[in-house]
C-alpha cells in the first residue's frame, strides 16, 4: 500500500513509448540518439539498449559522467560547453565519444587550446527559438566556427544540433506539423549546403512529424514519459502518460470543493498550464486504481501549490467520494522536472528505480 | 575558484536576519519557533541554538524527522498530519515534543486511535488564504475540532496555528501592514475567546508588523534567506538576501543581447515574478564579486529558463563586459525552492553547508 508521496511509473507505457518512438527514427532511416535528461535513470536507459541508438544525448556535464559510468560510450553533451569545467570535459573525453555543442569561434579556440583528448562537436543553430544556438540565416557566424573548428587540433566537427522548443505553444498535431515543417525544410537546406549531418530533436515534432526531411539524428527525450502538457500540446494521449504522482489526503474543505493534499512546488516543479478562463493550474487528476491509475477526472485539477501543500479543485461527484487518509493521482505538467525533484520512482510493479537527483536520505 | 554552477550563503547576512527576527519577537514577548522549511539544513538549524527559540516548524515529517535527529526536541509539522504515516509520526512522538496540525473532528478521532504516544496538536485556522485551515468565522467547526480532541486519549490541544500566505500578493511593507493587521485582530479575538494560544507566522508579516496583538508564537521561514521577490513584496531590502546562484556564461547573442548560462528550472525553479511590462522572469543579476555579490544590476534578468539552460537579458553595459567563461550571479524569485533544488550551499568564505535535499550522486 502506499503511504506516503510517491512518483510511480508505469514501465509497459515507458516501453511502448520507447519502441514507437525508436521506430519511427528507424522507419524514416533517420539514427537514434535519444536525449535521457528526463529519465535521468541508469535503470530506464537501459531498457533503451535493446532498440537501435547509436548513443544518448544528455544536458549537463554531471549528467554526461554518470551514464558514462554505466558503459555508455557515445554521449552528446546537448548545451554548449562550459570552458570552467574543461578538467571535467578531458577526463570524460579520455574514455568515451564526448560531444559538445559550439556556437562561437572564440570559445572554440579557448576549448582547443585547454582539450587534452579529442573530442567532437555539434554547431548549435536557433530554429528562431531564441534560446541558443546561431540562427540558421547567420552563414557569416557558422562558417566561421566551422573554419574555427577546422582549424582546431583537438576538436572534430560532427554536424549540426537544433532543438525547436517552441514546438511546445503548439495546441494540436496539425499545428505542431504546420509549424515545424518548415524549420525541417531549412534546417535541410544546411545540411545540403554544409555537408553536415543534422542531429534534431523536441518531443512534439518527433511524436507528429511525418516527413524529416534531410535529418539525420533524433534526440527527443520527453517521449519516453510523456506528461499532461504533452496532451495539450498534441504529441501524445493520456493513455501514452508513464508516471503519475500519488499524494495523501490531508484535508477536505467543502465550502470551496477543495482537498489539501501532501503534494508541493518540491515534488510538482511550478511548471503550469493554463485552464480555459486563464487561471494556472499545476497537475491534472486522474483516477486512482490502487498502483495504477485511470482516465483523467473532469473539473478536477491541481490548483494551486506551495511547498508541500497541494489545492485540489474537485467536482462534486470527486469531492464526495474523497477523504483524509485516501490517495489520489495525478499527472504533473511536466514530467522530466517532477522525476528531478522526486529522486526517484516506484514501479507499478512495487519496483523502487533510481534518478540521478536521487537524494541522500 | 567557482566553475561551476553553485548556490552560495553568505553567513553573516543568515545571521542578522536571524538576530533581527528574533529580537523582533523577544521585544514583543513573543515566543520564537521558526519555520526550518527555507534552509532544511542541520549546521544552518545550529545557528539558532544561541537565540532564545522554543522549538522549531517544519513542513514535512521527513524534515520533522531530520532535525529530530540532530538533537531538537520540539517540533511542529506545520501541515495537516497524513493518517497513513501514523507509524513514523509514533515513532517520531515517542522522542519528540511532536506537534502536528488538525482541522477536521474524524481526522482527530482516527488519529487518536493509531497513536501509540502522546503528541500536541494545533487547530489550523485559515485566514482567508484558501490554502488549508478552518475559517476564523466556522466556530461551529473549531469547537468539534476542540471537543474532539479533549475526548481523544492520545492528544493535548496546544493551541491555534495560522498562515496568511496570501500576504505575498502585498507589494509595500505599509501594505503588508494594513492587510495584516486585520487578521492579527481577528486571531486576537479568536485567542481571547478560547484561551488558547496562537502560532503565526509568514515572513511578510514577521518582517513588518509592530503590534503582534495577542499572538503567542511567531514561526517565520524565508526571513533566514529572504529572496528577490520577498524585496518586491517589501519584507526586506536586497541588502538582506543571504543566498545568490553562481552561474557560468556558455554563450553571448549580440542580437538580442542575450546571455545564454547554465542555470534553468531544476536549479532555481519556475517561480517567477512579473516586470512591469506584463512578462515573467526568474531571478534578479547582482554584481559579481569574486565569491561574493554586490548590487542588482538594473535591466538585468534571468528572462527564461528551461530544464538546465537560462537566457538572461541585459543592459548594453552589463553585455559588452561578460563574455562566455565569466561567472553572473543572480538573486533566486524564492530562495526555498532553489535551495531545495540546489541541495546545499557553499558559504562565501568555500564552507560546504548540507542541505536535507542533498543529492546522493
Amino acid at each position: 500500500m502506499i503511504t506516503s508521496l510517491s512518483l510511480i511509473l508505469d514501465k509497459s507505457k515507458v516501453y511502448n513509448n520507447l519502441k514507437r518512438m525508436a521506430l519511427r527514427a528507424s522507419q524514416s532511416g533517420i539514427q537514434f540518439r535519444p536525449h535521457f535528461k528526463t529519465h535521468q535513470s541508469l535503470e530506464i536507459g537501459n531498457w533503451f539498449r535493446e532498440f537501435p541508438i547509436n548513443g544518448i544525448t544528455v544536458s549537463s556535464l554531471k549528467m554526461a559522467k554518470y551514464f558514462a559510468s554505466d558503459g555508455w560510450k557515445s554521449i552528446t553533451v546537448a548545451i554548449p560547453f562550459n570552458v570552467l569545467e574543461v578538467e571535467d570535459i578531458n577526463n570524460l573525453a579520455s574514455e568515451i565519444d564526448l560531444r559538445v555543442l559550439v556556437v562561437d569561434p572564440n570559445s572554440v579556440v579557448k576549448l582547443d587550446q585547454r582539450l587534452t583528448s579529442r573530442i567532437s562537436v555539434y554547431i548549435e543553430i536557433d530554429p528562431e527559438y531564441g534560446r541558443s544556438g546561431i540562427l540558421y540565416e547567420d552563414t557569416e557566424q557558422i562558417e566561421k566556427v566551422i573554419s574555427a573548428v577546422n582549424a582546431s587540433e583537438k576538436l572534430t566537427l560532427h554536424g549540426f544540433y537544433s532543438h525547436a522548443g517552441h514546438s511546445y505553444k503548439c495546441r494540436s498535431s496539425n499545428e505542431i506539423a504546420k509549424f515545424i515543417q518548415p524549420i525541417v525544410d531549412r534546417l535541410s537546406q544546411l545540411r545540403i549546403k554544409y555537408d553536415l549531418p543534422i542531429c534534431f530533436g523536441d518531443t512534439p515534432s518527433c511524436s507528429v512529424l511525418k516527413d524529416f526531411g534531410e535529418i539525420d539524428e533524433l534526440s527527443p527525450g520527453n517521449f519516453v514519459f510523456y506528461d499532461w502538457i504533452q496532451t495539450q500540446i498534441g504529441s501524445c494521449n493520456y493513455e501514452d502518460i508513464a508516471v503519475a504522482v500519488k499524494c495523501p489526503v490531508l484535508a477536505k474543505y467543502p465550502s470551496r470543493n477543495e482537498l489539501l493534499i501532501h503534494g508541493g512546488a518540491v515534488h510538482f516543479s511550478k511548471d503550469f498550464d493554463v485552464l480555459k478562463n486563464g487561471e494556472s493550474y499545476f497537475g491534472q487528476v486522474v483516477e486512482t486504481n490502487d498502483r495504477n491509475w485511470g482516465d483523467p477526472v473532469k473539473g478536477c485539477y491541481l490548483k494551486s501549490i506551495s511547498q508541500e501543500h497541494g489545492v485540489i479543485k474537485c467536482s462534486d461527484e470527486f469531492f464526495n467520494k474523497t477523504e483524509p487518509g485516501d490517495i489520489v493521482t495525478i499527472f504533473p505538467i511536466h514530467s522530466c522536472l517532477t522525476a528531478d525533484l522526486m529522486g526517484n520512482y516506484l514501479t507499478i510493479e512495487g519496483e523502487k528505480i533510481t534518478h540521478l537527483s536521487e537524494k541522500k536520505i
